[in-house]
């Protein structure tokens, strides 16, 4: 079949057929149609020379119908893909295209799913709703503190941050991405401790509190950590899912059936491919795969923080990940979506956050989102009690409609804090 | 911690410790020092604020110690890392950083892997004599061809294909990284539909002949395969290791104890971070990964094929999988490398490749090298028999030291080939 083949400006896909928004920026000596044709026929079932192919086989092709200012759509029929296996799925539409010579960028914007591909994914055990059940808290954002320095304390040291976490008023301690098992650490001493030091903050302040433990590691290796947190009483597990992969995070998924625990998604590695807006696969399809496949909650990014995530991607996640339906979107780069039965996912909002930028989050996310503050609350003045009790004031505060300001005239701990990062003049 | 405390220009690492080498470009008012501090803080110890830390943390922090041209080496203790666990490794020297506002572009470039990480991983099972001694073949490259088209065929359609492949005179039928089990081709009939025209072919040609079926799923499905695979006598399974992750990667190699197939590993979505020069993570660094953690056989590239892959990436990518000892090079961005007892892993040249192109293949990669023709072979003139007679050919002319031109006179099959490709005048 010959590239042009693979391009039907006009056609009208089905909704069954898979649909991909790219970004196609052709290299030198490759006209545009050119350059989707081949991207068309590489991410289905072409190759770069003609070979023989039956009527069967060519219903299997790939087409691209619609193009706009350098953006494309691609149709893909649904029996390219093997049900239920995202590494299949994803070698399949993200898989050599980033490549090929004919292409100088190629940018994998967003891609709708068609419902015989949904229907073959368990999505979230719990969701949102099942995450606030868990944690009783119902119609304020949760809060989440990575004991810092993130690594290096021991297991008592983490335990008794843990603790001073907890009793200042954050919900749930999170272990940071890169901590796992090491010599400084080792996870099953942590979980024992830490989830102890839980018991002892929940009767204190009579708040349910959690802890999420990282189980990064060898697929079986993270299943022995899940179970051992289970065992252990704990709810949650953190993974790092890119550097962890798809094929490990369905495994925890199916396992999850019987642990049913709360799965923490992190996303360390994912701007390696998704921030450079011409190139790679977007933060959106990462958000799109892992509600598939079924984590409850998903950094996502915060707009004001330390890592770069755009006020239009964090929208675009935010949708992606609490909405049913989804009505095509081209300002948000947003193509159809309807998850059908899959749970909402919690947006978790993470990365250099205090309490003075809370009210801007809380605009952005409004209160289904998970609000994870570390140095914003370890680097306190006056401690991680105070740091953990000057996060939830500032969610008071914005709850009640009442700017950070005037509240912290009667709230020391939030005043400390918006002191120390340059909110209010020191007194 | 200050972030200048991440930097220490002079400093001398000791060879315990882990090196990167990072392209640091920072963003608009940053200086090049407070960038590559904050990358070396994030990616260690540190945090966006200042928090308390012990001397038992400090000795955790990372340090910048060398800058060239915009090129740094940071060094971070060993302590930092879970021995064995590969996840945990990239979440730390490749997580978070390269999305930090800090940062117009970051790229980890290499990493030089000291003796206590290197030990803690298994290494190839296999490795470059492994493989050769299950193939028989000492002092030629190995050849291997995909079906095409790739996907689509049925079972039977498949292994005809895999016997025609055989016949011709290549060595290995593989499997397209996007074909795994789906309607059309189910995994468990093809390999045993493939594995008994294999038996076929082996009788009449007196070779031995191998199949890489794609076992490329959710974990434990991936290893209901790969035993199915060996069940049915098979020596090989392919996975495409960035789409299913580290972590299943790791847990494959973990059954190869047992199971002892000798493993493939195609690079699908590479790509989508390492082909940016300024950003995202190279692909050396997946090919280092990939040798610590234990496969047999890794895609590398071609130069002169359909998918992009400059000379000096591709010599970097031979020296990484195929040497015990490498010595600091710049001009290729490698640091030095230590493998120890772990196996060479053999290079894969594959994408758009046809005879044509073999002399220019084998001189970039001498004979230690599988030469993997898709299109190249099922798109010949005369059929794939002929298709995989003219790879041979060309191989042999190029063993001899004679020109394909000269060696396509009595070898009708190559001549017909070159004469497709655009190499010789059709007679």
């Amino acid at each position: 079949m010959n590239y042009l083949e693979f391009v039907e400006w006009g056609y009208k896909p089905s909704p069954d057929e898979l649909i991909c928004l790219f970004r196609v920026e052709p290299s030198h000596g490759f006209s545009f149609d050119e350059a989707v044709g081949r991207v068309a026929s590489e991410s289905s079932n072409g190759t770069w020379t003609e070979v023989f192919v039956s009527e069967e086989v060519r219903k299997l092709s790939a087409k691209a119908y619609e193009k706009t200012n350098g953006y494309v759509k691609i149709a893909y029929p649904v029996n390219l893909f093997e049900p239920g296996n995202m590494p299949q799925i994803l070698s399949s539409i993200a898989g050599n295209i980033f490549g090929m010579k004919a292409v100088a960028n190629l940018r994998l914007e967003d891609v709708y799913w068609p419902p015989k591909i949904v229907e073959t994914f368990k999505g979230p055990k719990h969701g949102i709703n099942g995450v606030r059940e868990t944690l009783k808290v119902k119609n304020r954002p949760l809060t989440a503190t990575v004991p810092k320095p993130k690594v290096g304390m021991t297991p008592d040291e983490h335990s008794w941050a843990a603790y001073e976490i907890w009793v200042g008023g954050v919900d749930i301690v999170k272990d940071d991405e890169n901590l796992t098992s090491q010599r400084f650490n080792r996870f099953k001493e942590r979980v024992e401790k830490t989830l102890r030091m839980r018991e002892k903050a929940e009767g204190e302040t009579g708040e349910r509190k959690c802890y999420m433990p990282n189980i990064s590691a060898e697929t079986g290796e993270m299943i022995k950590r899940a179970e051992a947190v289970r065992d252990l009483g704990g709810e949650y597990v953190m993974i790092d899912i890119l550097t962890c992969g798809w094929a490990s995070l369905q495994t925890i998924r199916e396992r999850n059936e019987e642990l049913n625990l709360i799965l923490h998604a992190h996303r360390a590695f994912h701007a390696a491919f998704t921030r450079n807006p011409k190139h790679g696969m977007s933060m959106k399809v990462v958000a799109e795969a892992a509600r598939l496949v079924g984590v409850d909650q998903l950094h996502v990014g915060t707009v004001v923080g330390k890592l770069e995530s755009p006020l239009k991607d964090v929208a675009a996640l935010i949708k992606i990940l609490r909405e049913e339906k989804i009505n095509e979107n081209m300002d948000l780069k947003l193509l159809n979506k309807n998850w059908q039965k899959l749970k909402p996912v919690l947006p978790v909002s993470s990365g250099g956050l205090h309490p003075g930028l809370i009210p801007e989050v809380m605009k952005i996310f409004g209160v289904n989102v998970l609000i994870q503050v570390g140095g914003g609350v370890l680097g306190h003045p006056d401690g991680v009690r105070s740091g953990a009790a000057a996060v939830r004031q500032a969610i008071e505060a914005v709850s009640k409609g009442i700017s950070l300001k005037e509240y912290a005239v009667n709230h020391k701990e939030l005043s400390r804090a918006l002191e120390k990062w340059g909110y209010i003049k020191p007194k």
